[in-house]
């Protein structure tokens, strides 16, 4: 994922814009921003001096090259981003400078930035999956009764129907999308200071924090949660979840693809799924997509979970590979998302060479069980959804 | 885990027993008798028959080291374990043979005795996850009031309290007891047959598999699970998160025993924390426990996260790696919490200790902000718990 | 690998042995035997004393159930073993009793039996190897000139050989042999005593240390090796890369005898690869456990590459890790290797199937270069091996 | 290491331009200019029309982030990039447009592309690691004598000199030179055309290998290996068990550094390890480096271990998740590397406070033997180096 040709294959320039440059300092900005508005309503600085430091919280105001070295340098982004946003509130208000980063941290700004593009990331995921679904469901009823190979072991085994394999499908997207909806509610403000205690703010900590997470919609936690970090870990392993079902819909893809199989296809499109060596092949490129998230998930989930045992109240070097971590995780998650929505949308199916494969392979071809599962669980789902 | 002399350092021998061969064999036993009475009240056998199977059920039938060898051979633990079956029933009841393992495949077996384990895995868990937060709880409020250093990046910050501390041990423990906690309910039967299908069952599939989990006390699920494997990716990685969270604690009080910190310490045990070849020395022994879980459980969680894209409708190669996987998990898991559950219960702390360092290291020792959180996160759980 | 039931199917009962708890309670009680015998040869202890303890090592005075429980208590092995021995060794010799496990640790006796047990296990592997690579090599020069189709992102694209697939599975196990054999060399000796420096020796340390690594067949390395690890990550990983080499080979088989492309099978065996449902299916058993491994391996390997940086010069939780890790990568990687040479030994290929899909799916059958380069391939070996 | 702002604390602006867009390009560029050279040189096509190829390779030619987006529409790169690098030959030579990428396919192009990356980091890595080891070396000299506190399990042992812990670093990375170097030199020329037969090039494949390799400066390897990954599974490997190496160092040096310890630090640097808070914090900024690498490594390493089981001729999803991960372990590791060379370059070592609590928590302060250990590691060095 490290630079525009090889990240833009494994995710979407929708994704890549959340979780870019940009984006970041628009995050840590904000915050400072509305740190310096929620520290005015409880009185802690005049209206003036807070609208004097919002009216500087500004992207064009900093330059991402410069702020990159100068964090390089000092070890934390928010040290050069505090200091630059200081001078240039103090050119039109010199005692609102004093108030710029009150209380905070630079976790605090790192934390709630990286927030904020979650909350952003799983909406736009959420999106997606839920289109991919109604097509899931749509295609499910769609083939409840057509008939095809059941494969076991990567062997013939008994009948199923096309329709109960979508189901299954669909079935995992489910779990998914339950399991990150859950984990995206915990995505919440970071705001404790030095120390992860308040200090600072002359008691109004509490009340800070709680305008601080209205003003960016984030939820509000009890307790400030730097170097408590199962919200990191349990947003993480749910992408990988649902990184998991996408690769399990393109791995039977791609198996059914196969010249020798030949029953389901990605839909053509001028261009995709080409070699640069062969122009009559047609390659599953969208669930090349997906597998290779699949791929790079249970690693990257791995690092979110051995980063748990921190050190005391801000860990050395554990919660510092969290971000980069998780926005690959956002970002491989929503390129194989919107590859196999892409691919499910068009997906053609040849029902003539799924009879034709079961019928050499298996004794036989009653699928009634197969088609009243799959009636079972779309009924189940009406229930549900 | 590989034997006793590695694996009871890393689990209890409590753990150790639900994910023992006996346990399994017995898992497997019961799927068999449970599903001969299931199909017996749906009229698909005869209750004499089914009973003939039932009572063949029993663990002093079969011999682990020649089914390992056998199941070894066949490739799957079912074929030689159904075979033994069916022979003694044979002897007491030619046409109830028949009707061993009816409509169910290899890995319904192993599946659903895997989930039995894994219910009765959780449950221990829970039960001394919740002891532990009870103490954490105790000791937090005990402990409100004590300034500490805290400590950030692994270099003094500003004054916390030690309840401040423990507070935020116990809001990681607190979410990942609720993560395991609905991880489990997901905890259910399988039974699908050759396909998934619930064929050759006379159209009573979905009433067996409803009489069967009832019979199991487990879920039972709309759809059979053979290739859609979240339910053991959510466990795997929930429980992977308590593990982290134990973890956390075990960092913290070892860098907390230092010789030169020396604010808490692991309980004496008489034999406990020794060195074979310094008699002085106080090792954290407990802590040591928890962190290695804690460095193995990642990978472990990974695994289960890469077996999720498997193929169509029995994965190759990849299921068959889960079940050894997630059993290491709840054998680490509950090592760790066993472990650390001891440390927490008699963890001797030294006030003064505490007291002097921070003055030592900070410019101030006022705790007030810190206290109040703790308040705030006690008064919060009240209401919740 | 917490059972026999589930660690037999993906391990040999030979590797099973090897690292089994009375292996392991040989190579601790030969460590501390070779050491009386070399403490005494450079004059710390006379020689009865040493043949007193030499004569106590015996596996047969040790309970391991007894020893495990004892072990799990103090949080080490070494300690309830050494005095176990103490205890036996004063019953014949009070004076030989004090000089038991002589200016040695927990870690030298863990490290040290451990290294034994990998030897060992490094032997097995590349013997059968070995055999392996023999067998490739006769399969590849007698398939040089079968045409059959490439096969690219699974798709049809150009013809090559047969024997130019069985080079490259060679091509990857010669690579994973020769890393293997590095990695091998480096297993060393493990002495150092309670701070790795070799103390309370007289100033024999050094040589001590080269008697104890002659009788005990190790390498002898210059400083002990107590944190710092790199050597069981390199023996780990390049266990991992021979188990991917060989998961490599169980992938191409597995998708070479699908039904619909019925191009080369397993060897059929009686009672194995049959399913438990369906009596007609012919499983990919020994691609399953190959397959299997190959799952499991990148996350134990990840986990010893994450105990690299431990805690000054004996870490806490991360070398504890360490041991059964890389013990489950030996039972995984001969497993897995044991299954694919009965495979590969027993290959059937059917060469007329692979011209029939060659020519359905690809333009023409010229295999020409793929020949010479299964040629070039094979005399490139005569020269290297 | 999604963007410069989280990637240029984690890594260097020499090792980010090595794996840049521009020059992913130039390689990719460079491969089809040698090809065009090569070919011709072997008769295939006129030095004219080669030299029209040749100069139309040139990076000024293409634009990023159209490129980017074609290939991520195509499913790689080199479809576009040859499609634009064919429109521009026409333009001066239709001819020679025909001969653009010649006999070779997609993965040739992107392997080839990769590796040159590979070789040029790999350089750079060496060149530091070798400034580094010298510093090392000096440092363990100068302190052989130094007494210190020895610690294991986190709790003070016997004494040790500081020369001592030096020299289990500079073990350390000794062992990760000699690995790293031996992964080196088999970086090769990836070049086998569409089906990994070297076809199409009237039986001069083997030649035009050769003569490639030598105009890219790589290995020529006697196959293909698009199907066999172990290359970069050794070298993804080899330096993540280099960054453990620097990880440890980070460890034991931040573990130095706490407040209550107080024998190490990190150099004082103008604008780093500040604290955006606390004005007075000295963050061991270089060893959060080299520990967030450390804590992003195990992951990274085992997805190129999990993607080794590919199909086929040229697997789908896993070797396209290979460049962007092998690109990160480059440029984390040397983030890492250059972090502590300048942490080790300007330590300040405090042997006052090394004496002290030495003498507070051992019970003698004898470090004869750790001392000759040094000596014999230094002299041992002097032979092999």
């Amino acid at each position: 994922m490290t630079t525009l040709l090889r990240s833009l294959p494994a995710s979407t320039a929708e994704m890549l814009g959340i979780f870019s440059d940009a984006a970041l300092l628009r995050g840590a900005l904000s915050f400072e921003a509305a740190l310096a508005g929620a520290a005015s309503a409880e009185g802690l600085l005049g209206a003036d001096q807070a609208a004097a430091i919002e009216a500087c919280c500004k992207l064009e105001n900093f330059n991402v090259a410069e702020l990159a070295a100068a964090a390089a340098h000092a070890g934390t982004l928010a040290i050069p981003l505090v200091a630059g946003l200081r001078r240039q509130v103090a050119r039109i208000d010199q005692i609102a400078a004093g108030f710029v980063h009150l209380g905070a941290t630079s976790q605090d700004v790192a934390d709630t930035a990286l927030m904020l593009q979650c909350k952003q990331g799983a909406a736009v995921i959420e999106r997606d999956l839920s289109a991919m679904r109604k097509h899931l469901a749509v295609l499910a009823r769609a083939h409840a009764q057509t008939p095809m190979l059941g494969r076991t072991l990567l062997q013939g085994a008994l009948p199923i129907t096309f329709g109960l394999k979508v189901s299954h499908w669909l079935a995992g997207l489910d779990a998914a999308a339950a399991r990150l909806s859950r984990e995206g509610q915990a995505v919440a403000l970071q705001f404790g200071g030095a120390a992860g205690t308040r200090a600072g703010l002359g008691g109004k900590g509490r009340e800070i924090a709680f305008r601080l997470a209205q003003r960016l919609e984030l939820a509000d936690p009890v307790l400030p949660w730097h170097a408590q970090r199962d919200r990191v870990a349990g947003l993480g392993t749910a992408l990988a979840i649902l990184i998991g079902a996408l690769g399990k819909i393109a791995r039977d893809i791609a198996l059914l693809a196969q010249n020798e199989v030949a029953e389901a296809f990605e839909p053509l499109a001028v261009g995709r799924g080409g070699s640069s060596a062969m122009a009559h092949k047609r390659n599953p490129t969208g669930c090349q997509v997906a597998l290779s998230a699949a791929f790079r998930a249970p690693g990257l989930a791995a690092t979110l979970l051995s980063t748990l045992p921190c050190e005391h109240e801000r860990g050395l070097g554990g919660w510092q590979a969290e971000a980069p971590v998780l926005a690959e995780l956002f970002m491989l998650c929503h390129g194989a998302l919107a590859a196999m929505l892409a691919v499910v949308a068009g997906l053609e199916v040849d029902t003539a060479a799924m009879l034709g494969n079961l019928k050499r392979a298996a004794g036989g071809t009653d699928f009634g069980e197969a088609a009243s599962l799959v009636e079972a669980m779309l009924v189940a789902r009406d229930t549900e959804f």
